[in-house]
């Protein structure tokens, strides 16, 4: 089951780098473990933005909110979730 | 090249139905015809609207441009465009 | 699973009142039934609009659109989906 | 009475943890005697996001606003509530 | 139980004279009715708009929704609802 | 000459409660003197909001800038003021 | 009394262009006949837009409404109203 | 002096073709002429949308509302004029 | 060349009162000496709010941005400028 | 490949001058060397705002976000990115 998701990424100016580098480190881990699990199925910049649009492949919208939640990035961001549904012109 | 669209359509509630299922038909016809080309890559409903959320990847903005505005559906559409790059994180 | 919906009505000013009725009482009947189904479990309105806030329990993102867009008075109305998860302080 | 409500949570970044952790279990202790005295019907997570979207069935909008007020995490949230009346369509 | 709602009227431009004249009159009546009643305390107009802001006095949701939806001008409506509660500094 | 105000509050988090307990009672004094006054004729709470809607009575747009920007929580508020006139369907 | 007030215009396309023009010539006259009185003590242009930006100088709330309902262009109008008061640092 | 314009273009559906394309050549051959005279001086196209961002350089706020009000299509257009100012990093 | 220019001032909570004293010293004593040039022609405060609108005369949009720029509250205020055109129905 | 990019910053006030002008300087530097390689082809002030309209181009949507997430005050920047393309009435 599908999802659109848009993640606006805002950590706080006086963080410290090193906690800043400690965060980004385990969420690109996090990010990369779910990709390959085919969870996570798209991630994308968008151009300009410390932002991504994200598609995931997950069995429920619980399971979602867990992923998401557990992402460390998590308290400094903004998400919105869009559910996707099969287009009826599309060929897969 | 890819960019994240969203498309959503308005048609006149005054449109005769052979028209609309006329239109309809067409833009099913040209979404497939350039899925198959390998330039709309993903394209999904948007659960309870009647829109889509669709990747495409193409050579240009003016690509882009010649084949949105070659819908069918075009003057009965409200689309917005995002331009996507590559995210570091991505193992793609 | 669960969903919140809202669902916004505009008829048109000009639609026969007969054809309205029509809409309507088919409306009814389709809410109706898919309540007895235990797939819209509530349906609320909102005070002073023709508007409603409605929960969904259904199997998926496709059998909600697969719901919401056979709606009889679909191609009237601004539909906007939410989807929900389990909270952690609920007793439920 | 219904009350569609919806809560979106802030903490600041620089409350301590066990600041922080003091009031989450004493929001939770709050929401459950609330639900389990039948005036917080529903208790939904917002898929993605820190928020929640209740249903609150009360005497009056002086009680609700006097529940809301209450709770640990007011200060620390946005609050939306949206008045809900019976819809003709319910079966119950 | 008091409300704050906020109509603003949209007719429809070729809307005949003696239909407008006819809504607007019965408008008139059923507001003065809702007055004399004391459910409909207060109303105002937007200095410069075809709106007012109202406050209503009522038992429940419920019956709000009932008196606003039975207003003649209903259906050419935008209206918003703001629950009220008793304010702590009000010497009322 | 009557306006609609909206009030919107957001005291600093680390603001000293003694310091906040402070222009709080300062506030109900300032609001309670005023509603004696006559000018500040009606005063509600937003349910669910640090919020408040007020209509007031005054002489002129000066003055009642100056009764606003007197209020000890201005500097911490987000106000909105809506000019009222007289409506043809009120029987006041 | 001052209040800027900015005024939308939008006229139906299928109007006839001699009660188009009717309509426009009457606001000209009106809108003159205010500013010799002095109550219109403003209009200018919004560069590239069907719109304007006034300042009225009048007695009270219910004279501008007054004057502003008995636009001619009233009825295809978006209207917004903001109150103003002399500034400290004003020399006037 | 220079200003970026956006203009977003909505024909009605129901204006016959022949009307149309009469307004489009007229607005292209008005686009080009003022582009030969360099007032015009950047034309582009919002890609996916029936809209352009233009750069004027004009001698003056007077002048671009002349321009940009004698476009044919200026009655079906919404139009936001944004003035710019030399920027100190610009090497131009 | 006249311009519609809203600003909307934002002081830091935490900034000394000297220092905010002397801001608005010299913000007061700015702003007097460009309505004595003639080039700051209104100066009008929105009633309720820490803002203001106001009409600048001026040769051009860098001359516009260089008089905005300087401001001593500059760094603390957000400001949008309209460009204003003369009116066909004005009478000056 | 053209891009309308609008960027608005936001340094914290409490950022100490030195840092700020440490990072105004090597932005100036990186626009213009930008400016140089024609990459960055116009650079305009937004009249009154601490913000730019710029022109990019690039050969790709990943140039651009590594020029753009590259700039000395991406961190301080809200930036929005919409894609260009010919319009055919441009003369270029």
């Amino acid at each position: 089951m599908l999802y659109l998701v848009r993640m606006d990424v805002n950590l706080p100016h006086d963080m410290p780098a090193t906690q800043a580098d400690d965060i980004k480190a385990r969420e690109k881990a996090y990010a990369q473990d779910l990709q390959r699990q085919g969870k996570w199925v798209h991630l994308y910049r968008v151009v300009g933005e410390y932002a991504n649009y994200s598609v995931f492949d997950v069995e429920s919208n619980d399971e979602l909110h867990t992923l998401l939640s557990g992402l460390p990035l998590f308290p400094y961001m903004k998400i919105h979730v869009t559910p996707l549904a099969r287009h009826p012109s599309s060929i897969r």
